[in-house]
């Protein structure tokens, strides 16, 4: 079988693999405390054109950087507003709430949060003269990209920016897939969300790592006292290096950004394929990942050889479905991909 | 500096690394289905004489395995007794408490719960008319080996298993250091311990594996629905057999116990060694840790040369230091340290 | 002015202000362990026709009771399924989450959830191969009457215990304003409700008492340590007797359904006075509470002289507007309305 | 039966059921915003010194109050120190626990924790190079009197601000009992309490109301969103003047201060007398509470007759128990009491 289901199946980019056995008798500190990882926070610093005092902290994963994030930063009476969509309020079996925390869902059809429904959600609230009794919105997330494929373009993260700062509101972006994101013909890039964020996270875990996220706090007086919070929900590993190799390895020459236009490339190709074949599409989703609208048979007769995900039935003969490119996607299956795509439609 | 401050500076036992890199892209199931978790379930299972309904889980870290555990297992109303020299009490930075439960010290001397101090807790909350008032105690937590470096003996295990039983009480070890606690001679057997515990973890970080713990949950009702529960907590690694991998090189052929043992000879070297330069212990620490007492004088010496902690004054010119073997601790390091020892003795 | 916009704004009946004075040196047992409090529960059980190991319990509010029992009968890794109106979804500042469960909103339109909905969302649920990763449903909460003044009938109430034993989800019901609804003719009664619950509670603070909820837990294995869950959400009242007492006279002769078909009964005139007028209604909604729509002049010339809510917009010209009356609404007050709605409209 | 068990059995004093009767009908505001509670608010503020900035809140009980204002005021990394023997540690069922918090217990004999034990452990804290991994004290929780019935002196009040000051940690005072203590001769005064601590609670329930307990807190920006907490604990009753009509009475002419005099009269009465007849005290206890040390037959012969628990076994043939009085013990209770103590003894 050939995969397009999922950006997290294969290991780790070879030229992580080889340093995190080399340095493996190195006495170096523990817990995030070592030259490797002082090493990537540096990288990851300029990288985002930020200051020393920004925090950089590597996570094993995407629901702990979330649930370490959202706990830290919030006050207990506040809660956090996503899209209705948001990996938060949908896949993490609760791990927000497991905090005390309540996520405050704002429908969304694609997967992104709009200005003007932070705007409205915000004013509403505000507005109340019972506000009490309800959760005040302290913080937004958003996913960039999103669970569906979709991107903010710059001009939206500034128009939620721009609402974050009237509320009052910590603007936090899970970037699970960030250099997919990042890849995309004008979009945002890494200095502009590092700029307009106060805090977001540097997927590792899709984009060429074994396993790790790189938190980073870009606003030093959220940062102060966030390694408490990391032990504090777990999310401390000992020998905390092996996540500050990969993120050195990564940012130390632009391997992340480049493994990420390869993956982009491989998408475009195989979404031009699509729009060839006469294929519509459900989202308008330009980094690693597509959602084309096939018909049923088409769907079928494809999964034979390729693995894919039936993301949504569209008509009562079509259903749109998930295509997935990653950092090790090799060309040869987006050829035959299409070649096949081509022969049975 | 020669290390012997610490059982978790260096990386992974070889034998793991090469399997690590060799199955890099595989296209293995994600968060711990797949093949190599599964083969390292069979091998704890059979290890621990447990049938195929026992759970088996791997986590990245003791923090995580502990509050991860103690939450999924407790009632709201109910806590987990601990020494008051418990890892769970005094450092975690109150991981459980973060879930929502309390931790009840028992004061102790060398890191152990003796069966008398938890029957009198539990028939002291028992005996009170107001008990609802006080937090029921619901769990045991037991660290084997301590914290202090000490292990229980069958005896005391099961003594504790029998007043557990008698207020329902779940017995949960706490077994970061297992290995080397199961290399001390006449020392409880993984299947002892699997047959008196209702959950306790295998450490791996601690004994040959770059990161990872063994959730081991023996009753199967206890078991059920556990994965929500790792999800949850953020505690679920999407390449999930990076975990699974190398607890499958651990325990397919013995390697697990085999550098433990190891570990211990040279622990055992360096017992006989302070004691013939009659040097006294501050605790009966038998595994891979030995806390002997020294002149300070001895103390400055020695740390010219040799990393350890200074662990607790015991008079105004001694303390007791701790020293760690582990897995990866080179013979000479042993016999540079016995050397240096008597020569300044 | 003349009230109609809660039922909740006065203090007690005069019934219970007597006894409330005339126990104050009885020297009884404190924390709802007093003779009061146990007259109080036999009355209750017998008017739900419950057997003695049916738990009855008195808390202080209607946010507190709903904390407290939700935390208390899940497991740690379910949540509680709501209408997207239901009280603890919007108006608890977040109460449910505070204690680490999730609220699995469904959405309605009337404040009802219905129970092909209920089985849509459980199925979907148990369908997912990765269940893991969401949040189970392990309990239902309804309100009856709900926050929109609908009420449930017996069939339905029915329908939904169904698909609660098929898929193991605990059903609660929040009746803050039971009285209003058990006054409903052709309603579910008392002993339907109690027969069909697994825990629900008796709203007193909107009828006739000055404070006080009583939940009532109708399987007595979810009881047996309530009392624990009580004390550790701060819900012990220190001189519970003052809950039992105001909760012995409401269920002694029946003064609590008494008082309920009262405050129906003059809901019942307002809403044929709004109906002989022409006004047409937003829900259909039996018991204390009516949501006529009115044009906005007739809204803001009604305010000069009554205080009651708009509710919602409907058109560009007319409001829902929502009137409720209680058990110490003045038969006067209902006819000045009547009158003033004739003459303006 | 003579009761000196308890200082929470009896209701109200007659001067509060009244108004909680005569008041029945006012159609206030409800959720604590009424005239009742603004002006209870005002006389305590100038009881306390405090201008109108600072934050006067009403809760339902003592627990409640610990729980909500620690969790409130901590960060989530932050736990909060209070003696061993602290009724949070011990008496409330993990109840600050289950808001996610941790409580640093620091051993205490006699109930107090003592200024240089604060800085000890704060000290300590701090100079932990990995004190990321230990609870940070953010919090000191002392009661006023104690558990123990004991009291601070203005100097240890003042000594332990200073530490508090060096350490930014938040000064919590519950003050269950606090008319007792300001009753003692020479004790701090409220204003004194009022200066020094960040926030505390003046305890009602105990001296004279029904219940309530009201949350002072003197830092204007600590009580900015306190009511969404209180919302959010499930602690904010719906009709709020009930708590407000009681402190207004209580606050309005001093009742408050007068009722604990008296009190605390009859207890130096108590104390005098057992003196007199020979006994010692387990703790210098100056309140409404003393701790007699009696020999077994004696607490025997007494216990016929009066009810109060025995405290604490302090030899073979002797126990310390612990006689309270309050608000309403009558003159003549305390007589007797004396005269069969000398009688028997």
């Amino acid at each position: 079988m050939i995969m397009f289901n999922c950006d997290c199946a294969a290991g780790a980019h070879q030229s992580i693999l080889e340093p995190l056995s080399g340095t493996n008798f190195e006495q170096s500190g523990v817990y995030g405390l070592d030259e490797h990882s002082d090493r990537a926070r540096d990288y990851i610093r300029k990288a985002c054109a930020l200051g020393g005092e920004a925090g950089v902290h590597f996570l094993a994963g995407g629901t702990q950087a979330n649930m370490t994030v959202i706990d830290a930063l919030l006050r207990p009476y506040q809660g956090v507003v996503s899209a209705s969509t948001g990996h938060i309020n949908v896949h993490e079996t609760g791990a927000v709430e497991a905090t005390g925390r309540k996520v405050l869902p704002i429908p969304s059809a694609d997967g992104k949060v709009a200005a003007a429904a932070l705007e409205s959600y915000c004013a509403n609230h505000y507005a109340d003269r019972d506000r009490e009794h309800t959760v005040q919105p302290g913080m937004l997330y958003i996913s960039h990209p999103t669970e569906n494929g979709t991107c903010y373009s710059l001009a939206e993260l500034k128009a939620l920016r721009s609402v974050c700062d009237k509320y009052s509101v910590i603007m936090f972006l899970d970037c699970a897939r960030l250099g997919y994101g990042l890849a995309v013909e004008g979009a945002p890039q890494l200095t502009d969300i590092a700029r307009l964020c106060d805090v977001f996270y540097i997927g590792g875990t899709k984009v060429g790592a074994m396993f790790g996220e790189a938190v980073v706090i870009t606003r030093p007086e959220l940062n102060e006292c966030f390694r408490y919070d990391i032990k504090r929900r777990g999310a401390m590993l000992a020998k905390g290096r092996m996540l500050g190799i990969q993120f050195e390895v990564l940012f130390e020459d632009g391997l992340y950004f480049e493994i990420s236009r390869r993956a982009v490339a491989l998408a475009d190709r195989l979404r031009r394929g699509c729009a060839e074949s006469g294929l519509r599409f459900l989202y308008d989703a330009p980094a690693n990942q597509l959602f084309p609208i096939m018909p049923d048979a088409l769907i079928k007769k494809l999964q034979e050889k390729y693995q894919f995900f039936a993301w949504e039935r569209v008509s009562d003969t079509e259903s749109a479905v998930r295509l997935s490119t990653s950092w090790c996607t090799p060309d040869e299956n987006v050829d035959a991909f299409l070649s096949d795509l081509r022969a049975n439609i």
